[in-house]
């Protein structure tokens, strides 16, 4: 019998999907579940961009564009110059998803067995897209007693071999909520241009940032245009995580010249998804000003009702729509099974991420979970209570 | 300054898109042009599943499942069953255009340097997924002057290394439109067990099938279920190219389960165009063979016309859309460009695929273009007269 690659034996699989099956089961028992595991908002996608998809007047649906078309491109870089990014679009490469972007920027950077150093806990499928591209994370370990800021440039320095090819980061963070300061964008702008390094950003909850501090984009940064590669995507922004629509934006021109190679490669992006992506550009701005209020009337809610439990530690976001939440357990992958498998209040039960799958170093975060507030207060309320309930009794 | 990688350097830019500026250019100045180059149909894509996205009630778009949902892998599973292929729904994967299959596949079978024998010439974007997988293509050369059937069993057992992990084949061809018989899709067979191989067969034309021939799929073999992976696409089918939706088809459960990691990676496929997908499915059957009656006459008229040119070759089409026409030119590549550039009939010229970018060995198929006839037959007509009369000035 044939045999499979080393690499996808590799692939790692989320610690979330192992989790689903004991879901499936315990709402097959008739429990209610309130879902914190998962980065799918429940907000409703802009009326504007689900109108153009229905008032769509296609007979033939071809392939596009493999860059994305140029009005998009240009109604893209108009919005990034409305949040300070000044860019062209010939700059922007249209993706399916801020998924496929990653891929293509690993694939147009690295080689097997190349690095990329990347801050944990960090998007899981990082991990993923870095095995399927046989490149190599180095993870630095950023930690929850600091709210997860930036570890310090020294951290870096360590890391640095002949074969690392870049520092990536996500800006706000999943799943740590964290926003990097322009400072601190600043210091890992001056190790880029030390080291020859691409500085990788991955932007796509650059709107969800609260409590008046602003989004500080690497395409801000003076001078490192050859540098910089920022990745982006519809999904949160508008709610419409099933478009599969996102791009790159990069000033470099021999980094988007081999990306467009790739991009070639699977044609297009999907047509659909661009007339809705294209059309969510017109959103008002109230739109997000609202969703933005929800979000933090959440995350606050959230906040206060954790600090009620004994015993455990909570990173205050300040933006994306996530928390770390350190637990007085010592394996939250065994925890949170338990919670689906053994666990109720009223017949409800509560699904979280257990936090190693966001570490790449064996062994961390296993005491931690991630909360993805993407439920109305109320449910958030009684969440937490299951989750307080829950750790009175939970032994490991 | 950092600099890109060498897979990314390597990259292979198809010749049709070399050729796209003086497309342009010539467009500018007021030339008509036939595009023969392209795999874009010209059919109308089936109105049920246009209505189908028209009419949707999405109020969150949110990801769908990583594999596609249950119900269309049910309906898709129910369509294998009408065309002799029996397999369940748990068998299928559904992918962002078979362009996404062909990346799983490769990355889940294969580790870098390993090595896949394909015949050529094959489409052209097979080398741009090994490249990107970092995997090496060997070719083995098939002729026109055989039709394109498949090179002697021989030919494969001379390149079989302990680095080689899968025959991969297209059925019927592109850009050959050859139809593999039964009894040669047997001989792969044999040889793939032999040698403890995947047979991966990319059959995004099955439908096209002309003069009676019916196609054999892999998946019809008997006791090859851990060896066959079987590719598929809606682009072509419903003529949905823009949809981005296809699939992978195995029994071999290992692989499954590990494509599946890579599709959990990029999270799901658009939702849209699963949308417009499963309501494709139930396109009467009467679309297909009117479809098909356009293909035959299409192919019939152009067939019959470039054979009134003298010192051309022509490989009949038994499937697809496509076929190889060898010119008595030294180079393809600058014929196609100065036939944009230099030559005109009442102001109108052709766009043809140089073949050199079909075929993996340097230096073969030079003197060989790709004719796709997804135009009306008028046009068709047209368009070869173009090339009669540009073969009667032309030198190279
Ligand atoms: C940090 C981060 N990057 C990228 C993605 C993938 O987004 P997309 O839906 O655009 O592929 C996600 C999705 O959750 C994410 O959280
Ligand atoms: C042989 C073959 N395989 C795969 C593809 C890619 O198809 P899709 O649009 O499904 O990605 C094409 C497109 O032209 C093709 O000709």
């Amino acid at each position: 019998m044939p045999s499979i690659s080393k690499k996808g034996r590799n692939m790692p699989q989320s610690p979330i999907r192992k989790l689903v099956p004991y879901a499936e089961q315990a709402e097959a028992e008739g429990k209610f579940i309130y879902y914190l595991n998962i980065g799918q908002p429940d907000i409703k996608t802009p009326e504007i961009a689900l109108n153009a998809v229905k008032d769509n007047d296609i007979d033939i649906l071809s392939y596009s564009r493999s860059e994305g078309s140029d009005t998009y491109r240009n109604k893209i870089a108009n919005y990034y110059a409305y949040h300070n990014i000044n860019v062209s679009h010939n700059d922007i490469i249209v993706t399916t998803g801020a998924s496929e972007a990653i891929a293509f920027i690993f694939g147009s950077i690295m080689d097997p067995d190349d690095e990329v150093i990347i801050c944990e806990p960090f998007y899981a499928n990082y991990i993923a897209f870095a095995t399927a591209a046989s490149v190599k994370v180095k993870p630095i370990v950023s930690r929850i007693e600091d709210n997860f800021a930036l570890p310090a440039i020294a951290e870096f320095e360590k890391l640095i071999s002949p074969r690392t090819k870049a520092i990536m980061i996500c800006n706000p963070g999943n799943p740590t909520g964290y926003l990097y300061s322009k400072e601190e964008i600043e210091q890992l702008a001056a190790i880029v241009k030390r080291h020859d390094l691409f500085l990788i950003s991955d932007e796509v909850y650059r709107e969800f940032t609260y409590d008046g501090h602003s989004h500080f984009s690497i395409l801000e940064l003076e001078g490192l245009d050859e540098y910089t590669i920022m990745i982006d995507s519809v999904s949160k922004r508008y709610s419409m995580c099933g478009a599969r629509i996102g791009c790159l934006v990069t000033r470099n021109e021999t980094v988007r010249h081999t990306v467009l190679k790739f991009a070639q490669a699977r044609l297009s992006p999907p047509t659909y998804a661009q007339i809705a992506s294209e059309a969510a550009l017109s959103t008002p701005q109230s739109y997000f000003e609202d969703v933005k209020k929800e979000y933090i009337a959440r995350r606050d809610t959230l906040i206060a009702e954790l600090n009620k439990i004994k015993g455990i530690t909570v990173a205050t976001p300040k933006g994306a729509f996530y928390c770390i939440v350190e637990l007085p357990v010592k394996n939250s992958d065994h925890f949170a099974q338990w919670l689906l498998e053994s666990f109720s209040v009223d017949n409800e039960t509560v699904m979280v991420a257990p936090a190693g799958g966001f570490y790449s170093t064996p062994g961390i975060g296993l005491n931690q979970i991630r909360i993805a507030y993407v439920l109305k207060k109320e449910h958030l309320i009684k969440a937490v209570n299951i989750i307080k309930e829950a750790l009175k009794i939970y032994k490991d």
